[in-house]
């Protein structure tokens, strides 16, 4: 074993930890308080293991899982921004940055490959990336049919803008995309989303 | 897609969101508050993926992710049982009911799937359990090397019983066990944990 280069990688997983810290504009299940970056992940993990049969391609679950676990790191530098705020659209650079500091923790070959692995989510260019992406969107849409939409309401979010923002699960899995949009129309009736 | 079954998965992803109410032994790293089971698995499902070169097998990445992913929700209803304690011999029938309860919230295919990788991991017969229990043992040790062995110290724990109940790190991977001894010895030294 080399010795600094295990010492890099524990540094780096105790550097991490710090998403546990970062707050979404998610709550648990039960509501009983915000959930944090590193409780979305496992979800959307174990998601990806359970719905795989929806993708529209065949994908490489383990690929599929690693961007899943890496995919808010960025977010110990850059912050949790709200997928319908404005900030949205300027964030990258910050987060472009983080990913280099904080995977640049390790050494080169691995810095690489999990850099690689969030671009990849990012640009979702692949098969894997869009299929993660899915999860990535699904949660908190499902998380707000549960709740009767209680971040919806809180930010006055309308039908309109959570089909304009999530629109790329179709491209993950028609599918999910087909449900999603029978449950929105269904949140709009039941009054959890505004028209 | 089969809705009934889609329904049974989104069902069981509400239901196991509550291993992120339940409370390790184990604080953050930053030793601000104990961690919970959610977070704890997305942890080393990560160390997982890092540490992949260390284990003693080669090893099929997506089962030990899979393993590490759902190792802890029979804690749901069974409760997290601290490695020190007595209770630890008998947990097992209530945990493996819990299993059936909750896995069985799943179709039959995916229930049995999610079983036989918990049993797997429970009975460590394969190469991909026996690492997956590694990362599983070395994040507390090395959260309370990091934090200079606060649980260690809370419920009196000593280098015999570390040594005891973590031996099961060598089958996985004799080079993480290697550092693991070394690590102990450092914390003896340091006042971290008692002779």
């Amino acid at each position: 074993m080399d010795q600094a280069r295990f010492r890099k990688q524990l540094d780096f997983i105790v550097e991490v930890d710090k998403v546990k810290e970062i707050l979404r504009k998610s709550k648990l299940f039960t509501r009983s308080r915000y959930e944090n970056d590193a409780e979305h992940s496992w979800t959307i993990c174990l998601m990806a293991v359970l719905l795989r049969e929806y993708a529209n391609d065949e994908v490489n679950l383990e690929r599929v899982m690693k961007m899943l676990l890496i995919h808010d790191i960025v977010e110990i530098d850059a912050g949790d921004t709200f997928l319908y705020a404005k900030e949205r659209a300027t964030v990258r650079a910050s987060e472009e940055a983080a990913a280099r500091r904080i995977f640049g923790l390790l050494e080169e070959d691995q810095a690489k490959e999990l850099y690689s692995l969030w671009i990849e989510f990012e640009e979702r260019a692949t098969s894997e990336a869009k299929y993660a992406r899915v999860l990535d969107r699904l949660e908190p849409i499902f998380s707000n049919y549960v709740n009767e939409g209680y971040t919806w309401k809180e930010h006055g979010i309308s039908l309109d803008m959570v089909i304009e923002k999530n629109g790329i699960v179709e491209e993950g899995s028609k599918e999910i995309w087909a449900f999603v949009r029978a449950l929105l129309d269904e949140c709009v009736e039941k009054g959890y989303l505004a028209k």
